[in-house]
């Protein structure tokens, strides 16, 4: 059997563009003569639709484009193809996540999805009614388990601690299925792709049946989908990969011998982030209807690093890098920043701060007399900045890029309508250390200094003040980017943190700037999650609260 | 059967805290000799703790308080205390979300939640795993029904349409169940009580068992637990009520005709909102550490409404207006603002922005010398107020609230990092015709000006250029309104809303700001939830999406 993948990169809620783009991909397909061919999941309306899904007439209108699909491709062999079905029943949640028959010139029968995921960033109870039996397609004399995302994610033998009392893999397996497809719209991160693959190649050789796995490519908003589409013959070997990160067709044959293209996965973490991020950035600015970029350049590090992303996801006429210098700033700052310009290629501005801070300053001078300088005066010059930069995006029609890492992001070193300005958070959850590493990385692989080496070298300051440090106040970023995964990802506490060995004030100290940052984080642009914990729509905390494990 | 409903206002994560208010319960309940008391749901958590729940310590602390509890009402009758247990099994979600049963100084058995919400502002499927049986308290020979929250919103009777498969009420009452509890922590929204008490009448009429329901009250970030506990008898009559939006304690007696306190519901919108904004108010400020607030006022009817809530809520010291007029502010609306300041007795201070406004138009001038003026001057004033504001919170520890009303944050008619900055949108989900309603309601209930006159009738305005209206952007508010809640509460699409007969044009340039103004809703502040649908938590959108209606 010859099977193609059609993955493809959607816009969320663009039907009339998903199904032009579905169609040229179901004509390009038939060339290779498949037995079939099948999308990602919910593929017509983009993954993730979200809340678009509880508007009844965008189901109804999708239903209307899945119908004009299969008219249009009458002549195709069978599609696959993922779509929102309503549920007619007056129980249960609204709708089923589906993939759909489409043949003969007919949507016919839908395959639905049992494993509905909550966790993280999904939020699929929300809208889906799981299905309760195994789901299984015949086609050419085979029995086809027809499986999609989650439902593939719990396998007793290879997860210690399952999600779900049922797994439709085992069911379909039990029924006798000859071959599994499992459509995906899987999000990317660091070292997710090394997991699927042993994965599903595992549960390819334990049920000794090939397994054929379709996924979503693209940026839509926070999620990056990286593609690497597989396919894995009965022993459990990789026998196809289609291209990482970007839009591929991937027809394979099950059945014979011969030669099926593994694309290179690329499991280089720097590389996979940079790549994620790049493509996320270009999708982000596209799909909101922009072509161009700027951002403020400080002359440190996460500014070089989202520059150069920027860069190189939209071309280096599309990025415009603003110097904002202060009485504060240090020449090598304005020095690095005009480097860093240099080296990308792209155009920049400097506009000096300094008279607006006077105008500020005369304006709160009687009121702040009694108070002495604090963070107030250090968040001004960060707003001020942020002011400039919306100005020039609103002016040009250029979006604005918010530079901030993790690390900062976590224990709220950044200024709100300050520095977090902006409508993508591009390395809002790359740690501070791994920012150093890609920035490394970035020079190697070019084999020039993209990234200028001051930069990769100085001590990290914010510079609103006098000779200022990020370690003034913050643990070394390596010590710290370990308490935070420790917190942030595995939902450690400060006591289980310790007990690993950390020190206890520094942990203490940082988990208590971790929550008291959550009003910031609440209030920030969307960051690409990248990591297992992203902030964002996967972090979900309570802002008036109290520490609970302080007494 | 004599039983204490405990309904308390807890702080989210602070366990000590609410150890301490539930132990204080307890003993206050005891002097009325109950045979059972009850707690709210999750009632030593805090109702939502959201991400916290993720967290293994701060369950497993939890619990060890809950038996200290125990320890220390030993003397007490049973209690049902909300709480969240730990999912022994390999399988399934972490945690049950449960009422323990508190008896002779111990935690013994504990009855588990059934139906798990994940609509709105529910994500209850992301940490807990269901019961899977009727959970049944057998005390003083009577079979007590055990259910939590949501366990009682799916009566096939009831409900046209349900949202689940099972109803644990149906299976509690096939087990011969004498008595139904429901211990809950559901949020208010306007007109809800009405429902609950018609709903939770009928459930009892229909079974010919008494029903007791406790709820939550106080504010909670977003959500504002409006409290009004009651109990049922078995022909469905209401015979107790607790107190609406402040913490009660009310002993029933469900086998004698004695009378009960019935405290009044309060069914008034106007009031119901007032009330509740009061009370989030007041909590949101407190529980975040802060004492007092400030914002701007500019002389229209948001910030005027805001400022009257936020004196009623913290006292009239604790409240600080800020006027920051510019060139295009009429004397009307400082005279306004100034009239308000006098009426509600706060403290305000005066900041022209205009030389400001000057120092950003110096440096920017030869920049946008080749553009004429837009939005961009619009803003940038909104911003030079939020900087403004910003900086005295900074400098005051004083929270800055949100004025913004639901209509224009449903349409974008608001700057992000200007008029948006600030910890809480106090009205952000209530319409710009109910602000009207409210503001006149203040003042016939004082019997005296609170919000001036001449606010309540002249023409809204921004006043960010000459002669500017709101109506010059868009439609008339109480028409906006209207199509407002029939896209963001029942998501109705254009056509649909076109369909009721409301102008094809208006409806379609309504609904494609709200779709533009999506990144900017992403970045507000969390605001109190008072209707069915709020932004926020509630709603789900993506940004980088195609409006699917417009081919």
């Amino acid at each position: 059997m010859r099977i193609s993948l059609l993955q493809q990169n959607p816009v969320v809620g663009d039907l009339r563009g998903n199904e032009q783009k579905i169609i040229r991909g179901i004509k390009k397909a038939c060339k290779e003569n498949p037995d079939l061919i099948v999308t990602s999941e919910l593929a017509l309306l983009g993954y993730p639709p979200r809340d678009l899904l509880l508007q009844k007439k965008f189901i109804e209108k999708s239903w209307q484009i899945a119908e004009n699909i299969a008219a249009e491709c009458r002549a195709a062999p069978p599609v696959l193809l993922g779509l929102a079905q309503r549920n007619e029943s007056d129980v249960g949640r609204p709708l089923f996540n589906v993939a759909a028959l489409v043949n003969n010139g007919e949507v016919n029968y839908c395959f639905r999805k049992t494993l509905l995921p909550t966790y993280d960033v999904f939020d699929e109870d929300r809208y889906f009614e799981p299905a309760h039996d195994a789901q299984i397609l015949h086609l050419q004399n085979q029995s086809i388990g027809i499986s999609i995302c989650e439902d593939i994610w719990n396998d007793r033998d290879f997860w210690n601690r399952r999600r779900y009392q049922t797994d439709p893999i085992e069911d379909m397996a039990a029924q006798g299925a000859d071959l599994i497809i499992n459509i995906s719209a899987s999000p990317f991160t660091v070292g997710k792709q090394q997991i699927r693959e042993k994965m599903l190649g595992s549960i390819a050789s334990k049920y000794h049946i090939p397994l054929v796995y379709v996924n979503q490519v693209g940026g839509n908003d926070d999620l990056i989908f990286d593609g690497r589409s597989c396919v894995f013959d009965s022993s459990g070997s990789l026998i196809a990969r289609a291209k990482s990160f970007q839009e591929d067709i991937l027809t394979s044959d099950l059945s014979s011998t011969e030669s099926n293209r593994i694309s290179p996965a690329d499991f280089t973490p720097e590389s996979e982030i940079w790549r994620a991020l790049v493509l996320g950035t270009r999708d982000y600015v596209h799909k909101t209807g922009f072509t161009s970029v700027l951002l403020g350049l400080s002359g440190g590090i996460d500014s070089a690093l989202v520059a150069a992303i920027a860069t190189e996801a939209l071309g280096k006429d599309h990025v415009l890098g603003i110097l904002m210098p202060s009485p504060y700033s240090s020449t090598g700052s304005i020095d690095d920043a005009s480097a860093l310009v240099a080296n990308l290629g792209i155009q920049s501005k400097t506009l000096p701060i300094t008279p607006i801070m006077d105008a500020y300053d005369m304006l709160l001078r009687q009121e702040f007399a009694r108070y002495s300088k604090d963070l107030t005066e250090e968040n001004l010059q960060a707003r001020i900045r942020g002011t400039l930069l919306m100005a020039l995006s609103n002016k040009f029609g250029s979006l604005l890029l918010t530079p901030g890492n993790k690390s900062e992001v976590s224990v709220g070193y950044c200024t709100l309508y300050g520095d977090m300005c902006g409508a993508i958070g591009v390395i809002s959850d790359v740690p501070k250390s791994m920012v150093y590493r890609i920035a490394r990385w970035l020079n190697d692989q070019n084999q020039r200094e993209m990234i200028p080496q001051p930069i990769l070298t100085k001590v990290p300051s914010a510079e609103l003040r006098s000779c200022q440090t990020d370690q003034d106040t913050l643990p070394p970023y390596d010590l710290l980017d370990e308490i935070l995964y420790h917190h942030v990802e595995l939902h450690e506490s400060p006591e289980e943190i310790v007990a690993r060995g950390y020190p206890k004030m520094t942990t203490f100290q940082a988990l208590h700037m971790v929550k008291v940052a959550e009003f910031k984080r609440r209030q920030a642009a969307p960051g690409f999650k990248v990591t297992d914990r992203a902030f964002g729509t996967g972090w979900r905390m309570p802002i008036a609260a109290k520490e609970w494990y302080i007494d």
